[in-house]
Protein backbone atom coordinates (compact mmCIF):
# COMPACT_ATOMS: atom_id res chain seq x y z
CA UNK A 1 0.00 0.00 0.00
CA UNK A 2 1.59 3.33 -0.75
CA UNK A 3 1.93 5.69 1.55
CA UNK A 4 -0.94 8.30 0.57
CA UNK A 5 -3.59 5.29 0.71
CA UNK A 6 -2.51 4.83 4.42
CA UNK A 7 -3.61 8.11 5.63
CA UNK A 8 -6.83 7.62 3.81
CA UNK A 9 -7.18 4.12 5.40
CA UNK A 10 -6.57 5.50 8.81
CA UNK A 11 -8.56 8.95 8.42
CA UNK A 12 -12.28 8.19 8.45
CA UNK A 13 -12.04 5.90 12.00
CA UNK A 14 -9.70 8.88 13.41
CA UNK A 15 -12.66 11.11 13.23
CA UNK A 16 -14.71 8.43 15.22
CA UNK A 17 -11.81 7.93 17.55
CA UNK A 18 -9.54 11.42 18.01
CA UNK A 19 -10.79 14.68 19.56
CA UNK A 20 -10.17 16.98 16.63
CA UNK A 21 -7.37 19.56 16.09
CA UNK A 22 -5.50 18.47 19.16
CA UNK A 23 -2.04 16.57 18.88
CA UNK A 24 0.92 15.57 21.28
CA UNK A 25 4.30 15.26 20.53
CA UNK A 26 6.47 13.34 22.63
CA UNK A 27 10.52 14.57 22.98
CA UNK A 28 12.13 11.27 24.58
CA UNK A 29 15.64 12.27 25.14
CA UNK A 30 18.30 9.47 25.52
CA UNK A 31 21.49 9.53 26.83
CA UNK A 32 23.89 7.20 25.92
CA UNK A 33 27.78 7.25 25.24
CA UNK A 34 27.98 10.61 26.92
CA UNK A 35 25.91 11.82 23.95
CA UNK A 36 21.88 13.18 24.02
CA UNK A 37 19.91 11.59 21.56
CA UNK A 38 15.89 12.06 20.78
CA UNK A 39 13.67 9.75 19.86
CA UNK A 40 12.37 10.19 15.73
CA UNK A 41 10.47 8.15 13.27
CA UNK A 42 10.96 8.94 9.88
CA UNK A 43 7.14 8.60 8.09
CA UNK A 44 6.91 6.41 4.80
CA UNK A 45 4.76 9.50 3.69
CA UNK A 46 7.54 11.65 2.03
CA UNK A 47 10.45 9.74 4.27
CA UNK A 48 10.24 12.90 6.31
CA UNK A 49 11.33 12.77 10.06
CA UNK A 50 9.20 13.85 12.77
CA UNK A 51 8.43 13.12 16.32
CA UNK A 52 6.53 9.84 17.39
CA UNK A 53 3.10 12.19 17.78
CA UNK A 54 -0.32 11.13 17.83
CA UNK A 55 -3.98 12.38 18.99
CA UNK A 56 -6.00 12.32 22.38
CA UNK A 57 -8.91 9.69 22.14
CA UNK A 58 -12.39 11.25 22.69
CA UNK A 59 -12.40 9.36 25.71
CA UNK A 60 -9.11 9.19 26.87
CA UNK A 61 -7.18 11.41 29.77
CA UNK A 62 -4.37 13.17 28.49
CA UNK A 63 -2.20 11.49 30.85
CA UNK A 64 -3.32 8.03 29.37
CA UNK A 65 -2.96 9.73 25.49
CA UNK A 66 0.19 10.88 26.13
CA UNK A 67 1.90 7.17 26.93
CA UNK A 68 -0.42 4.93 24.32
CA UNK A 69 0.46 7.68 21.86
CA UNK A 70 4.45 6.58 22.76
CA UNK A 71 3.69 3.08 22.60
CA UNK A 72 1.56 2.99 19.22
CA UNK A 73 4.21 4.88 17.17
CA UNK A 74 7.50 3.75 18.80
CA UNK A 75 7.05 0.90 20.69
CA UNK A 76 7.51 2.25 24.41
CA UNK A 77 6.01 1.64 27.57
CA UNK A 78 7.12 2.35 30.98
CA UNK A 79 8.42 5.66 30.54
CA UNK A 80 7.27 8.40 32.26
CA UNK A 81 6.66 11.94 30.59
CA UNK A 82 5.88 15.21 31.46
CA UNK A 83 4.04 18.03 29.56
CA UNK A 84 5.92 21.01 28.70
CA UNK A 85 4.68 22.96 26.30
CA UNK A 86 1.78 23.80 23.91
CA UNK A 87 2.11 25.12 20.47
CA UNK A 88 -0.64 26.61 19.02
CA UNK A 89 0.43 29.03 16.21
CA UNK A 90 -2.32 28.26 13.74
CA UNK A 91 -0.28 27.59 10.47
CA UNK A 92 1.75 25.17 12.03
CA UNK A 93 0.79 22.06 10.49
CA UNK A 94 -0.55 24.11 7.48
CA UNK A 95 1.78 22.92 4.79
CA UNK A 96 2.28 19.63 5.89
CA UNK A 97 0.09 17.74 4.40
CA UNK A 98 -0.12 19.27 0.76
CA UNK A 99 -1.26 15.85 -1.32
CA UNK A 100 -4.40 16.04 0.86
CA UNK A 101 -7.95 17.98 0.48
CA UNK A 102 -9.38 19.02 3.39
CA UNK A 103 -11.38 15.75 4.12
CA UNK A 104 -8.19 14.27 5.34
CA UNK A 105 -7.90 14.01 9.15
CA UNK A 106 -4.82 14.74 9.85
CA UNK A 107 -4.58 18.16 8.10
CA UNK A 108 -6.90 20.18 9.76
CA UNK A 109 -5.24 22.66 12.26
CA UNK A 110 -3.49 20.95 15.43
CA UNK A 111 -2.47 22.88 18.23
CA UNK A 112 0.25 20.16 20.09
CA UNK A 113 1.54 19.52 23.32
CA UNK A 114 4.71 18.75 23.73
CA UNK A 115 5.96 15.92 26.23
CA UNK A 116 9.19 14.76 27.29
CA UNK A 117 11.48 12.76 29.18
CA UNK A 118 14.66 11.51 29.45
CA UNK A 119 16.02 7.95 29.89
CA UNK A 120 19.33 5.71 29.19
CA UNK A 121 18.84 5.11 25.75
CA UNK A 122 20.31 1.76 25.90
CA UNK A 123 17.63 0.59 27.59
CA UNK A 124 14.44 2.01 25.49
CA UNK A 125 14.16 -0.16 22.46
CA UNK A 126 11.74 1.91 19.49
CA UNK A 127 9.68 -0.38 17.17
CA UNK A 128 8.46 1.64 14.17
CA UNK A 129 4.32 1.63 13.77
CA UNK A 130 3.43 0.89 10.07
CA UNK A 131 3.15 4.23 9.09
CA UNK A 132 7.02 4.66 9.83
CA UNK A 133 10.09 3.42 7.60
CA UNK A 134 12.20 3.58 11.04
CA UNK A 135 11.78 4.22 14.31
CA UNK A 136 15.45 5.44 16.19
CA UNK A 137 17.66 7.24 18.47
CA UNK A 138 19.19 10.39 16.35
CA UNK A 139 22.20 12.04 18.45
CA UNK A 140 21.09 16.03 18.80
CA UNK A 141 24.71 16.58 16.82
CA UNK A 142 23.09 15.31 13.99
CA UNK A 143 19.78 16.89 14.23
CA UNK A 144 21.19 19.97 12.03
CA UNK A 145 21.71 17.71 8.97
CA UNK A 146 18.62 16.64 8.83
CA UNK A 147 14.56 17.83 7.74
CA UNK A 148 12.43 18.09 10.63
CA UNK A 149 8.85 18.07 9.76
CA UNK A 150 6.62 21.28 10.74
CA UNK A 151 7.72 23.06 13.88
CA UNK A 152 9.14 19.51 15.49
CA UNK A 153 12.67 21.12 15.44
CA UNK A 154 11.02 24.36 17.68
CA UNK A 155 9.30 21.56 19.82
CA UNK A 156 12.91 19.54 20.49
CA UNK A 157 14.25 22.68 21.13
CA UNK A 158 11.97 24.02 23.89
CA UNK A 159 12.31 20.76 25.42
CA UNK A 160 15.63 20.68 25.76
CA UNK A 161 15.65 24.17 27.00
CA UNK A 162 12.90 22.83 29.77
CA UNK A 163 15.36 19.70 30.32
CA UNK A 164 18.24 22.89 31.29
CA UNK A 165 15.83 24.93 33.35
CA UNK A 166 14.90 21.58 35.13
CA UNK A 167 18.21 20.26 35.74
CA UNK A 168 18.80 23.99 38.43
CA UNK A 169 15.81 22.95 40.27
CA UNK A 170 15.73 18.87 40.35
CA UNK A 171 18.10 15.98 40.60
CA UNK A 172 19.69 14.16 37.42
CA UNK A 173 21.00 11.07 36.77
CA UNK A 174 19.21 8.39 38.77
CA UNK A 175 18.43 5.90 35.71
CA UNK A 176 20.87 7.31 33.59
CA UNK A 177 24.46 6.76 35.63
CA UNK A 178 25.15 3.01 36.36
CA UNK A 179 24.40 2.95 40.12
CA UNK A 180 28.15 3.06 41.11
CA UNK A 181 29.83 6.34 39.53
CA UNK A 182 32.68 9.02 39.46
CA UNK A 183 32.31 12.60 39.76
CA UNK A 184 33.30 12.93 36.72
CA UNK A 185 30.85 10.62 34.95
CA UNK A 186 28.34 12.81 36.62
CA UNK A 187 29.73 16.32 35.27
CA UNK A 188 29.42 15.01 32.13
CA UNK A 189 26.07 13.96 32.16
CA UNK A 190 25.22 17.47 33.24
CA UNK A 191 27.29 19.16 30.59
CA UNK A 192 26.00 16.84 28.13
CA UNK A 193 22.36 18.41 28.98
CA UNK A 194 23.18 21.60 29.40
CA UNK A 195 25.50 21.99 26.26
CA UNK A 196 28.88 23.67 28.40
CA UNK A 197 31.84 22.14 30.04
CA UNK A 198 31.63 23.37 33.58
CA UNK A 199 34.31 23.94 36.28
CA UNK A 200 35.31 20.96 38.14
CA UNK A 201 36.10 22.50 41.05
CA UNK A 202 32.74 24.43 41.28
CA UNK A 203 30.48 21.47 40.21
CA UNK A 204 32.14 18.93 42.43
CA UNK A 205 31.57 21.46 45.23
CA UNK A 206 27.79 22.35 44.24
CA UNK A 207 26.61 18.72 43.70
CA UNK A 208 28.05 17.85 46.49
CA UNK A 209 26.14 20.43 48.59
CA UNK A 210 22.87 19.18 47.53
CA UNK A 211 23.29 16.21 49.70
CA UNK A 212 21.60 13.52 47.12
CA UNK A 213 25.50 11.96 46.88
CA UNK A 214 27.24 8.96 48.80
CA UNK A 215 30.78 8.65 48.92
CA UNK A 216 31.51 5.01 48.74
CA UNK A 217 34.43 3.83 49.91
CA UNK A 218 35.95 2.16 46.53
CA UNK A 219 37.65 3.78 43.59
CA UNK A 220 37.64 2.84 39.85
CA UNK A 221 40.68 1.74 39.12
CA UNK A 222 42.55 1.03 36.30
CA UNK A 223 43.22 4.71 34.51
CA UNK A 224 46.42 5.98 34.07
CA UNK A 225 45.59 8.76 37.13
CA UNK A 226 44.94 8.72 40.51
CA UNK A 227 42.45 6.08 40.99
CA UNK A 228 38.86 8.47 40.93
CA UNK A 229 36.01 7.68 44.38
CA UNK A 230 33.27 6.30 43.56
CA UNK A 231 29.75 7.97 44.48
CA UNK A 232 25.96 6.51 44.49
CA UNK A 233 23.26 8.37 44.81
CA UNK A 234 21.33 8.62 48.84
CA UNK A 235 18.07 7.32 47.65
CA UNK A 236 16.38 9.22 49.97
CA UNK A 237 18.41 12.60 49.90
CA UNK A 238 17.32 11.83 45.94
CA UNK A 239 13.90 11.31 46.31
CA UNK A 240 13.40 14.37 48.92
CA UNK A 241 15.13 16.65 46.38
CA UNK A 242 12.95 15.38 43.49
CA UNK A 243 9.68 16.68 45.55
CA UNK A 244 11.01 19.57 47.29
CA UNK A 245 13.25 20.91 44.48
CA UNK A 246 16.89 22.04 44.78
CA UNK A 247 18.41 25.58 45.44
CA UNK A 248 15.36 26.29 47.43
CA UNK A 249 15.27 30.07 49.30
CA UNK B 1 -31.98 37.84 30.42
CA UNK B 2 -31.51 34.94 32.51
CA UNK B 3 -28.10 33.56 33.06
CA UNK B 4 -28.99 30.15 31.29
CA UNK B 5 -30.29 31.94 28.32
CA UNK B 6 -27.53 33.82 27.96
CA UNK B 7 -25.34 30.48 26.91
CA UNK B 8 -28.03 29.34 24.94
CA UNK B 9 -27.56 32.68 22.96
CA UNK B 10 -24.20 32.07 22.90
CA UNK B 11 -23.68 28.45 21.48
CA UNK B 12 -24.59 28.68 18.31
CA UNK B 13 -21.71 31.25 17.49
CA UNK B 14 -19.03 29.54 19.52
CA UNK B 15 -19.43 26.58 17.52
CA UNK B 16 -18.69 28.95 14.47
CA UNK B 17 -16.26 30.69 16.35
CA UNK B 18 -14.41 28.32 17.96
CA UNK B 19 -12.42 25.02 17.77
CA UNK B 20 -14.14 22.41 19.63
CA UNK B 21 -12.61 21.16 23.03
CA UNK B 22 -9.83 23.59 23.73
CA UNK B 23 -9.77 26.46 26.38
CA UNK B 24 -7.23 28.41 28.00
CA UNK B 25 -7.71 29.23 31.50
CA UNK B 26 -5.45 32.69 33.01
CA UNK B 27 -4.25 31.93 36.50
CA UNK B 28 -3.09 36.13 36.82
CA UNK B 29 -1.80 36.22 40.37
CA UNK B 30 -1.59 39.78 42.07
CA UNK B 31 1.09 41.18 44.58
CA UNK B 32 -1.32 43.98 46.68
CA UNK B 33 -0.20 44.96 50.36
CA UNK B 34 1.95 42.02 51.19
CA UNK B 35 0.06 39.42 49.75
CA UNK B 36 -0.93 37.14 46.89
CA UNK B 37 -4.32 37.64 45.18
CA UNK B 38 -5.68 35.75 41.75
CA UNK B 39 -7.98 37.17 39.63
CA UNK B 40 -11.74 34.86 39.18
CA UNK B 41 -15.20 36.30 38.39
CA UNK B 42 -18.07 35.04 39.57
CA UNK B 43 -20.45 33.39 37.00
CA UNK B 44 -24.35 35.09 36.96
CA UNK B 45 -25.19 31.25 35.91
CA UNK B 46 -24.88 29.22 39.22
CA UNK B 47 -23.07 32.60 41.02
CA UNK B 48 -20.14 29.91 40.61
CA UNK B 49 -16.69 31.53 41.20
CA UNK B 50 -13.86 30.42 38.39
CA UNK B 51 -10.99 31.59 36.46
CA UNK B 52 -11.77 33.85 33.76
CA UNK B 53 -11.12 31.51 30.90
CA UNK B 54 -12.49 31.33 27.72
CA UNK B 55 -11.92 29.49 24.17
CA UNK B 56 -9.34 29.20 21.09
CA UNK B 57 -10.56 30.88 17.53
CA UNK B 58 -10.51 28.70 14.72
CA UNK B 59 -8.52 31.71 13.13
CA UNK B 60 -6.31 32.83 16.17
CA UNK B 61 -3.01 31.49 17.15
CA UNK B 62 -2.92 30.17 20.84
CA UNK B 63 -0.66 33.50 22.05
CA UNK B 64 -3.27 35.57 20.60
CA UNK B 65 -6.51 33.73 22.89
CA UNK B 66 -4.49 33.90 25.67
CA UNK B 67 -4.80 37.84 25.31
CA UNK B 68 -8.00 38.18 24.02
CA UNK B 69 -9.39 35.77 26.51
CA UNK B 70 -7.76 38.03 29.36
CA UNK B 71 -9.25 41.17 27.61
CA UNK B 72 -12.92 39.67 26.85
CA UNK B 73 -13.30 38.43 30.20
CA UNK B 74 -11.57 40.57 32.91
CA UNK B 75 -10.75 43.63 30.91
CA UNK B 76 -7.58 43.27 31.13
CA UNK B 77 -4.37 44.35 28.89
CA UNK B 78 -0.49 44.43 28.10
CA UNK B 79 0.20 41.64 30.58
CA UNK B 80 2.14 38.95 29.33
CA UNK B 81 1.35 35.80 30.16
CA UNK B 82 3.09 32.08 30.11
CA UNK B 83 1.84 28.71 29.31
CA UNK B 84 2.14 26.18 32.66
CA UNK B 85 0.62 23.25 32.33
CA UNK B 86 -2.65 21.26 30.18
CA UNK B 87 -5.54 19.53 32.28
CA UNK B 88 -6.79 16.68 30.44
CA UNK B 89 -8.72 14.47 32.33
CA UNK B 90 -11.82 13.33 30.47
CA UNK B 91 -14.46 14.27 32.73
CA UNK B 92 -12.80 17.43 34.27
CA UNK B 93 -15.46 19.52 32.86
CA UNK B 94 -18.61 17.14 33.25
CA UNK B 95 -20.50 18.41 35.82
CA UNK B 96 -20.42 21.83 35.10
CA UNK B 97 -23.45 22.60 32.66
CA UNK B 98 -25.82 19.76 34.50
CA UNK B 99 -29.20 22.40 33.39
CA UNK B 100 -27.98 21.62 30.08
CA UNK B 101 -28.18 19.35 26.96
CA UNK B 102 -25.25 17.93 24.87
CA UNK B 103 -25.57 20.85 21.91
CA UNK B 104 -24.55 23.47 24.13
CA UNK B 105 -21.01 24.76 22.93
CA UNK B 106 -19.72 24.70 26.24
CA UNK B 107 -20.62 21.42 27.58
CA UNK B 108 -18.61 19.20 25.82
CA UNK B 109 -15.06 17.75 26.91
CA UNK B 110 -12.17 20.51 26.86
CA UNK B 111 -8.70 20.37 27.61
CA UNK B 112 -7.67 23.20 29.00
CA UNK B 113 -4.35 25.52 28.43
CA UNK B 114 -3.11 27.05 31.87
CA UNK B 115 -1.57 30.29 31.59
CA UNK B 116 0.04 32.47 34.23
CA UNK B 117 1.43 35.94 35.30
CA UNK B 118 2.52 37.41 38.29
CA UNK B 119 1.77 41.68 38.37
CA UNK B 120 1.09 44.16 40.36
CA UNK B 121 -2.32 44.06 41.67
CA UNK B 122 -2.64 47.51 42.47
CA UNK B 123 -2.04 48.68 38.63
CA UNK B 124 -4.90 46.14 37.20
CA UNK B 125 -7.94 47.12 36.87
CA UNK B 126 -10.52 43.72 35.57
CA UNK B 127 -13.82 44.56 34.17
CA UNK B 128 -16.15 41.96 34.17
CA UNK B 129 -17.48 40.31 31.13
CA UNK B 130 -21.39 40.31 30.28
CA UNK B 131 -21.42 36.82 31.98
CA UNK B 132 -20.07 37.66 35.50
CA UNK B 133 -21.37 39.62 37.92
CA UNK B 134 -18.13 40.16 39.25
CA UNK B 135 -14.25 40.21 38.35
CA UNK B 136 -12.04 40.65 40.83
CA UNK B 137 -8.71 40.02 43.00
CA UNK B 138 -9.32 37.64 45.94
CA UNK B 139 -6.90 36.56 48.50
CA UNK B 140 -4.96 33.29 48.06
CA UNK B 141 -6.16 33.21 51.91
CA UNK B 142 -9.71 33.54 51.14
CA UNK B 143 -9.74 30.27 48.56
CA UNK B 144 -10.39 27.72 50.99
CA UNK B 145 -13.74 29.54 52.06
CA UNK B 146 -14.96 30.13 48.08
CA UNK B 147 -16.07 27.16 45.82
CA UNK B 148 -14.33 26.75 42.76
CA UNK B 149 -15.85 25.59 39.73
CA UNK B 150 -14.68 22.00 38.11
CA UNK B 151 -10.54 21.76 38.35
CA UNK B 152 -10.38 25.18 39.02
CA UNK B 153 -8.82 24.95 42.42
CA UNK B 154 -6.07 22.67 40.78
CA UNK B 155 -5.02 24.77 38.60
CA UNK B 156 -4.63 27.42 40.71
CA UNK B 157 -2.08 25.08 42.82
CA UNK B 158 -0.05 24.35 40.23
CA UNK B 159 0.15 27.90 38.92
CA UNK B 160 1.28 28.74 41.76
CA UNK B 161 3.90 25.62 42.17
CA UNK B 162 5.20 26.62 38.77
CA UNK B 163 5.47 30.12 39.93
CA UNK B 164 7.42 29.09 43.36
CA UNK B 165 9.65 26.25 40.68
CA UNK B 166 10.70 30.02 38.67
CA UNK B 167 11.59 32.07 41.58
CA UNK B 168 14.64 29.44 41.83
CA UNK B 169 16.09 29.77 38.10
CA UNK B 170 14.68 33.54 37.10
CA UNK B 171 14.57 36.79 39.08
CA UNK B 172 11.45 38.23 40.59
CA UNK B 173 10.40 41.67 41.62
CA UNK B 174 11.01 44.16 38.71
CA UNK B 175 7.54 45.66 38.33
CA UNK B 176 6.39 44.45 41.45
CA UNK B 177 7.98 46.70 43.88
CA UNK B 178 8.55 50.44 44.07
CA UNK B 179 11.73 51.52 42.36
CA UNK B 180 13.45 51.63 45.17
CA UNK B 181 13.24 48.89 48.13
CA UNK B 182 14.74 47.47 51.40
CA UNK B 183 16.02 43.84 51.75
CA UNK B 184 13.67 43.37 53.59
CA UNK B 185 10.53 44.35 51.50
CA UNK B 186 12.41 41.80 48.75
CA UNK B 187 12.65 38.97 51.48
CA UNK B 188 8.62 39.78 52.05
CA UNK B 189 8.27 39.20 48.22
CA UNK B 190 10.12 35.91 47.63
CA UNK B 191 8.33 34.94 51.42
CA UNK B 192 4.83 35.58 49.89
CA UNK B 193 5.09 33.77 46.84
CA UNK B 194 6.98 30.67 48.87
CA UNK B 195 4.32 30.89 51.71
CA UNK B 196 6.67 30.21 53.86
CA UNK B 197 9.64 32.52 55.76
CA UNK B 198 13.14 32.35 55.06
CA UNK B 199 16.31 33.27 57.28
CA UNK B 200 16.98 36.56 57.14
CA UNK B 201 20.80 36.31 56.58
CA UNK B 202 20.44 33.70 54.28
CA UNK B 203 18.07 35.52 52.28
CA UNK B 204 20.18 38.57 52.02
CA UNK B 205 23.50 36.58 51.07
CA UNK B 206 21.72 34.79 48.80
CA UNK B 207 19.85 37.53 46.58
CA UNK B 208 23.68 39.81 46.83
CA UNK B 209 24.97 37.01 45.17
CA UNK B 210 22.86 37.24 42.02
CA UNK B 211 23.87 40.14 40.90
CA UNK B 212 20.38 41.65 40.41
CA UNK B 213 20.40 44.58 42.95
CA UNK B 214 22.30 47.83 43.24
CA UNK B 215 22.34 49.69 46.34
CA UNK B 216 21.79 53.35 46.21
CA UNK B 217 23.45 55.97 48.77
CA UNK B 218 20.37 56.18 50.55
CA UNK B 219 18.28 55.04 53.35
CA UNK B 220 14.67 54.55 54.02
CA UNK B 221 14.43 56.92 57.20
CA UNK B 222 11.28 57.28 59.88
CA UNK B 223 11.09 53.92 61.37
CA UNK B 224 12.09 53.06 65.00
CA UNK B 225 15.51 50.99 63.91
CA UNK B 226 18.66 51.62 61.76
CA UNK B 227 17.23 53.04 58.74
CA UNK B 228 17.58 50.40 56.44
CA UNK B 229 19.61 50.87 52.88
CA UNK B 230 17.93 51.06 49.65
CA UNK B 231 18.33 48.87 46.99
CA UNK B 232 17.01 49.36 43.28
CA UNK B 233 17.03 46.44 40.28
CA UNK B 234 20.42 46.16 38.10
CA UNK B 235 18.34 46.29 34.79
CA UNK B 236 21.13 45.15 32.43
CA UNK B 237 21.69 42.20 35.09
CA UNK B 238 18.18 41.64 35.78
CA UNK B 239 17.40 41.22 32.02
CA UNK B 240 20.69 38.69 31.80
CA UNK B 241 19.45 36.97 34.24
CA UNK B 242 16.24 36.75 33.15
CA UNK B 243 17.51 35.63 29.95
CA UNK B 244 19.98 32.88 31.23
CA UNK B 245 18.59 32.00 34.13
CA UNK B 246 19.87 32.38 37.75
CA UNK B 247 21.93 29.90 39.49
CA UNK B 248 23.09 28.08 36.19
CA UNK B 249 25.70 25.14 36.51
Amino acid sequence: MDSKQQFLNLSEDAKETFLPHLSADPVIFGFDQNELKVLLVKMNYRKQWMLPGGYIGKHEDLDEAMMRILKDRAGITGVYVEEFAVFGKKNRSEFYFEDFDETLFHKQRFITIGFYALYNASKLHPVPDELSETCEWVFLSQLPDIELAMDHREIIDKALLTLREKISIKPIGYNLLPEKFTLSELQKLYEVILGKELNRGNFYRKIKNLGILKKLDEQRRGGAHKSPDLYTFDEENYAKALENGLNSW
